[in-house]
This record gives structure tokens, sequence and C-alpha cells, in this order.
């Protein structure tokens, strides 16, 4: 990365809405709260904001760092920023916390003003079309008519999606970045694995953990180890660690013997260290539930009929949660309805994660679309 | 399945050993049992023998079934029995249970004589190798110096491929199903995450579950609801579940909502009821240690340099546990060894579970194979 050009020093803000948001489930939330940050300046017009979509285990940082926090670098930093593919020179842009998040914005782990507790098993179970709404109304606080684009990669993408269909006159540009128009079987059965990791660790307690001041640590670990597995590509963690062992040699017992161990486990210690359990379900039921042609019989067809925004496509070749093939399901329905689509297969060994790194060709794709992104209003 | 050609009415016998066994850990185990099956007649040469290794949750009990449990299908009843791919009209064919297992083997919870108390954390942990010595072993038993062949799939294709290795005169022709040389990173990957499953449950107790007369129910659901995952391919879970749901709408909660979840709950509760967790750990780290190339810097041509077995290498293109890619990596050095090699890559859809299931392309050349395959010894 390239300190030079970063954003610099943001910091995050907070969006109170007291309007009741009311769920696909039919749940309603009173009121909650969103945090945020921007980058870059919103024009006179208002008409050159971007919107940034979070996928499973992202949050509103996406670039720059805070005063007090240097080394707290925003995850989509490499891409976004003055000069960046996402130019901030140019953009307005936005990155939140997903309502059910756990990183500032209200969710399972805030508290219920109506009870004084954690809202715990009690916060509804949320889905993309909840969370593209509650995004609308951040935007209408920050008197945003209409997206310049909205950007999203993985579930993110999916969001993205959601607004061209939910919003269209709201949004100009979509970027689905290694996504799906929808889960498959596999994709359904990893996320119930790693849901059921978490219902079932004793320390879990229904959701209701907090109470007991203990976490479900172990089933928490579990879901992201599996996570992990399915973001890099076979290749890349054959490169990356191959057969080699931890102590150079085979110990015959069930400690870390290969270094892919030592990794995993890492990753998924880390990880169960500071994300929400509730949370972490929420998300992955997000993902099995979205599925636009849900109403259309299951024609994408039919589904994006109501689409007019342009759209960027791209996937990674060694992506094996979200194929090539499956950003293919999002290119032909939008080529079926005439919609104006540009797709890009970028040739990355880095699997799912390719899409939060830098990549030359990926992010030329993302610049060039986006240097012919207009700053002003279509009418 | 056609019944008329089932080998019929069979029976367990069980192998007492009193020779100490090493294993490659250093663990010594003074005496043990191995429970099998065999099939068809030895004839007086003892020249006709063929061999059946399992995988990671299988057993002796191959084909027929028994007179009280006339229900009790052998696992490759299909493959085996009189006029099948693997005539039992011209071969005399053995299953066995492995060392180490949970279906009448000595393992981890067959009672250790010395304490008169399961195994449990005590029993060693096995390799490939260990197997393969034991399961001479009950070779010497039955006098059979050297197998017409050595069969198995996926792991059990990983001790076929051992026996050509430790014990070259012994076997005439090798057959590695679904296998692969030695896992990957990912393969690796995938059972720490089921080890660590089983081992973080409460009630696993360092693998002393028995004595507290519970069973570690979560991790061992967990462990087989991944591996289905792996067995099965992403388009057969597709074709078979789909996005369909099993009340036909949305509940917005974590009960069951998806067929393919209620597929993969079931699976992990039945294996859960009966299979034993310590038996799975030992597996899986069998399947981890599994290196021909260990003592060659990592070379398999230096490794298979002391082959001289005759080999049938079979993979399935839909099979992404060991990919068509992982049976050429066994392909390979065998060329290099100037040995003959034949390799058949079926076209199935039903992924790593084909090797399995009845495919008449699959069954032909294993049939065609074995026509060929002398009942004689060679010299």
């Amino acid at each position: 990365m390239n300190a030079s050009n970063s954003i610099g020093i943001v910091s995050a803000k907070n969006a109170q809405f007291d309007t009741p948001l009311v769920f696909r489930s039919g749940a309603v939330l009173p009121r909650y709260e969103l945090v945020y940050e921007t980058y870059g300046k919103l024009n006179a017009a208002k008409s050159n904001a971007i919107l940034i979509c979070h996928a499973l285990s992202g949050h509103h940082h996406v670039a720059g760092y805070y005063a007090d926090q240097p080394e707290n670098i925003g995850w989509w930093d490499n891409m976004v920023g003055p000069g960046k593919p996402v130019n901030t020179d140019k953009f307005f842009v936005i990155g939140l916390n997903n309502l059910g998040g756990c990183h500032g914005s209200t969710g399972p782990s805030s508290i219920d003003p109506s009870t004084g507790q954690p809202y715990g098993a009690s916060f509804p179970v949320i889905t993309v079309e909840d969370w593209v709404e509650s995004q609308a109304r951040l935007a209408d606080l920050l008197g945003i008519r209409q997206f310049a684009a909205v950007i999203g990669g993985s579930l993110g993408g999916m969001q993205a999606l959601q607004w061209s269909l939910a919003f269209p006159e709201r949004v100009r540009n979509v970027f689905a970045i290694a996504a799906a128009p929808r889960l498959t079987a596999q994709n359904i059965a990893f996320n119930d694995v790693a849901r059921s990791a978490i219902l079932t660790d004793p320390d879990f307690h229904g959701g209701n953990f907090y109470r007991h001041n203990v976490v479900p640590t172990r089933g928490l670990r579990l879901a992201r180890m599996l996570g992990h597995i399915t973001y890099l590509s076979d290749d890349a963690m054959a490169d990356k660690f191959g057969r080699e062992l931890r102590h150079g040699q085979f110990n015959y017992g069930y400690e870390i013997e290969f270094e892919i161990e030592s990794y995993l486990r890492h990753q998924g210690d880390k990880f169960a260290s500071y994300f929400d359990a509730n949370t972490y379900l929420l998300m992955t039921k997000a993902l099995d539930y979205f599925d636009p042609a849900h109403d259309f019989d299951g024609d994408l067809n039919r589904a994006f009929a109501r689409a007019t925004a342009n759209f960027l496509v791209i996937s990674f070749t060694t992506d094996w949660r979200f194929s090539p093939q499956r950003s293919r399901e999002i290119v032909q329905p939008l080529l079926h309805n005439r919609l104006n689509v540009s797709y890009a297969e970028i040739t990355s060994a880095h699997g799912h994660d390719s899409f939060l790194l830098e990549h030359p060709h990926y992010f030329d794709v993302v610049r060039a679309y986006l240097d012919n992104v207009a700053d002003e209003p279509s009418t």
C-alpha cells in the first residue's frame, strides 16, 4: 500500500433513526443507529456519492486511519482514496456498518432500550432487503437522492444488486464483485455448518450469552476456520502452506502439526475474540435468504426486469466460493433485460479473498469504469 | 442393486494378534484384534486373494448381509460379489475393519486389557503405514503371501498405494480410486476444522469421554456435516436440493429452512449416534500424515521407485475432495518409474461419493481390468 495517497485521518459518525424499520420477517425495530464514515466531498448537486457495502465480517471503516489508532487502516484502503480506483478526489464515498453488525451500528450486542439488556436472540433476523432499506434512510439523512454507484464484494455485491432492484432510480451504477445472484445448496451447507457450530456451543445460551458473561468462542472459532478455507483458493493454500510442518516433524498427536493448522486456528481465535456470534448468524442467514428471483418463480430474468442501472460485474478465476460461473449468472439476466453491463473475469491466484487485494488488472477495471462515471445525476 | 447376485449371507470373523505392533509414532500395541469378512474361495495356491481397504467411515462388512440382519448390506455390495466387477466366483475377497476403528477391530473404544478401561486418548495415533503392516499380518494368518490385488477408494486408495511401497512383492495389482498421493493444505484444513469441532466439544474430555458416560455428539455431528459437503459435488447438491425450502417459506429463524440443512443435520445426527469420536480423529490424522514422498524430499518419483505392481487409478470428474488432478499426481510418478498403469477419469455427477456408487463406465473399467488379472501368483 502506498501510504502517500491514503485518505489520511478519518473518524466515524453516528446516525440515529427514530422511524420504525419493518423487516422482511415482519419484525419491527422502533429505533436504531448506524455508524458510518465518509471520504471526499459531497458536491453541491449531491450527485457524486458512492456507497460501499460490506461483506460478512466487514464494517464502516473502509479507508484511512484513526488519529489515535494509526495502525487501524480501513479494510479497502487500497481501493478507496485520493487517486485510487474509487477516487475520493472525485467521489464522496460512504462506508457503513450494517444494521445487525457488531462494530457500532445497532445489533444483537447493543442495548435494547426497552429492556436495558443486549438484544441477543431478540434482534430480528435481517435480510439484504432490510439492509438496503436502512442504507436508503442513511442516504436520505445525508441528502443523497441518487448514488453515482453502489459497490460491494461478496455479500456486499448482493446489497449492490438489491439497490438496483429496490431503488432503481436511486443508483446509476452497481458493482457486484466476487458475488452471486443467490446461494447454491453447497453455499448454504457451509453456512449451516458454521451456524450449527455456534448454535450448539454450550456458551451460546440461545443467543443470550451476554447475560452469562461468556462468549461462544468455540463455535465462532470453528465458523471462522471453515469460512477461511472457502475464502482461499486450493492453489493459494498449497503455495502458501503446502504440507509444511510447524515443528519440522510429525508429532503424532492433536496439537498443531501443519502450518495450515496454525494459520487457521490463529484466524479462528483472533476472530472469536472480537466478533459477535449473533451478528455472524445474522450475516449468514442474510446470505442464505437473498434471492432476487424468490418472488418470480426462480426466474432471474424477470427479477431484473425492473433494474435500470449500469452494471460492473467482476469475478476471480480461483474463487470457488463464488466462482466466475456465479458471476455469469448475474450477467445473464442483465443482458436479457438489455441493460448496460461490463463483465471482467480476473486471473488471480487468491480465491474469494481476491476482491480485497490489490491486483493491477482488477484495479484498472474499477478505475477505468469509474473514470467514465459522471458525477452528475442522471435524469 | 440386483439382489440375485449378492454373495448372500456372510459373517464376520476375528483374528487375534499377540505379537506387539510398533507404530510409526514409536507407540507399541502389545496385542490386538482385527475383525474381517471373506467372500469367495481361496484357491489352493492361495493366489486369488483381493484385499479391500476402507475409507474414513468404512468397515469390514463390504458385501452380502447378515443372517439376522438382512437389511444390513455391505457398503460395496454393488462392486463385490458373484459376477460383479470384483468377482467372487474368481477371487477370494477380504474386507477388514482397520486397527483403530470402531466396528470390532481394536480401537480407542475397546477395553485396554492392562487397565480394564477403554483405551480412549491412550490409543496410539495410527498411520497408513501401520495399517498396511497390520493388514500384512492378517494376510500371513490366512496364508496369503501375495495379493492378486489390493483395492481402495479415498483413504482406502492410500492404503493400496502403501501396499505397493511396503510390500512390493506381495501385491500384483493396486487400485487407487478417488484418491490422492497425499493431502493438500486445503484437505488438511478441512480435517483440522473437523478435528477441532471434536477436540473442543466439552463432552470430549480429552478423549476419555467413555468414563464420563457421554459422547462428543456436537463435535462429531459438525465433523460429519462438513465431511458430507466435501463428498458431494456442487452440481449434485444443486440438483438434489437446490434452494428447496423445508416448509415452503422463509421462517426467519435458526431452525431448518432449506432442504440441504435438513439433509446435512440428519446425516450428522445419524453418524454421531454410532461412530467413535477418537476413531474419527485417528482416521483424519492418518489421512494428513500419509505422504509416500515424506522421506524423499517430497519427490514422488523417487518414492515410487520401489513399486513393482501394476496400477489402476480411477478418478471422477466432479470429485473436488480428490479431483482428477490429484489422481494424475499418482499416475505421473508411476509412469516415471515405467510401471504398468491404467488411468480412467469417469464422468460422474456425484463428486467424491462416486466411488461408492454403481456407474456403468466405472464398473466396466474395474471389471475389464480384473478379468485380465490372473489368479496365479507372479514369480
